[in-house]
């Protein structure tokens, strides 16, 4: 397996900690996200993905190669394929509460703060930098409050319960980039305390953008 | 089973089109997005969901009932449990790739369209119409070209092949979307003709925005 991705991209962040959780021998191929005008909008990466965003995972094993993107139809994929240990729990009702969790970080956070909108704002809305920050500030607090009370549901000594679960994998790497962003996260009290928890297990320590082969630091 | 929703939510519009197509019952309960400052914000509902978003899902069914959130997480919920027809085809490849479409509309396109985006930047950013129009159309052309180009893979009468999936489940409202914002379309023959398609299937009809019952015409 092959994992085109970028050390600061939290969307390829979370599929590293799933191919370090379930032990799956994969290679990393960077893919600059700034240098020369962004190398996700080169003709050899769009020819994989035409969304020009990281992670693309291509499968050799299968017949043909896989060429997938989208990091949360990837971890799924990797969850079905290597099913140990579960990315969900087991029960219908459980698992659609843990995807509903991984969805409000996946969908409703990340992509509105995402690099390519923080180009636009500053390119072409001509929005100042302050503005920007704040842009991105508001949509995280927005979306970890939100989070935060549904923890106080459904949290263990994880997002759901004692184990480790596809909702961590989001949780972590945004939690990374609100902390790189300098977002005020007092008033997220659980939020912060399984993001520590996670980050002293062996798969999230190896997963860390700093970690990575192209981290520039 | 309830349905907490919108008529013109793109999001609940989805999870219309899959209950109409298992053919399941559920009755709508209607949350005005815009009247009252936006019922999403009342006691009532952010106590059945913190994120101030629909849809929502109630399935009394479950012991204790079920309140679920994020219509992605809501369409595989159903699906698991009422699996025919299926919202996605069997083997892992191909499950893998109708994920990845569907994903590229529901995380990359609607949520940075999303209503309560586009009160920010006027609200907020001070951004003057035409520039929120501008970035309607930019986000919902960016996404529909790497559709588009994924199509050409991929698709067959529908989005994946010959059988209606959870990717023209995310297609159709986007679109219908789009239209309404006067997007143009040229560029998408693909995108056109399967909406097109899915438009003429009963399921489709049923769930479009306006032959719901909260429609204002």
């Amino acid at each position: 397996m092959k994992l085109f991705g970028y050390w600061r991209s939290s969307a390829a962040y979370r599929v590293r900690i799933a191919l370090h959780l379930k032990d799956i021998d994969c290679q990393a191929v960077p893919v600059h996200l700034v240098r020369n005008g962004g190398e996700q909008h080169s003709e050899a990466y769009t020819a994989l993905n035409p969304t020009h965003l990281v992670p693309t995972l291509i499968d050799e094993t299968v017949d043909g190669n896989l060429v997938l993107s989208q990091s949360m139809a990837i971890l799924d994929y990797l969850d079905n394929k290597y099913p140990q240990p579960a990315l969900y729990p087991e029960s219908l009702y459980a698992k659609a509460q843990v995807q509903a969790l991984a969805l409000d970080i996946a969908c409703e956070v990340h992509p509105v703060t995402n690099l390519r909108v923080q180009q636009y704002l500053v390119n072409t809305l001509g929005v100042e930098d302050e503005d920007k920050l704040s842009w991105s500030h508001h949509w995280m607090s927005v979306g970890f409050t939100a989070f935060e009370e549904t923890l106080q549901k459904v949290s263990g000594k994880y997002c759901y319960g004692d184990h480790v679960t596809i909702a961590d994998l989001c949780l972590v790497p945004q939690v990374y980039n609100a902390n790189r962003f300098k977002v005020d996260m007092s008033a997220f009290p659980l939020i912060n305390a399984i993001v520590e928890r996670c980050n002293q297990l062996p798969a999230f320590i190896k997963a860390l953008p700093e970690n990575q082969d192209d981290a520039i630091l």
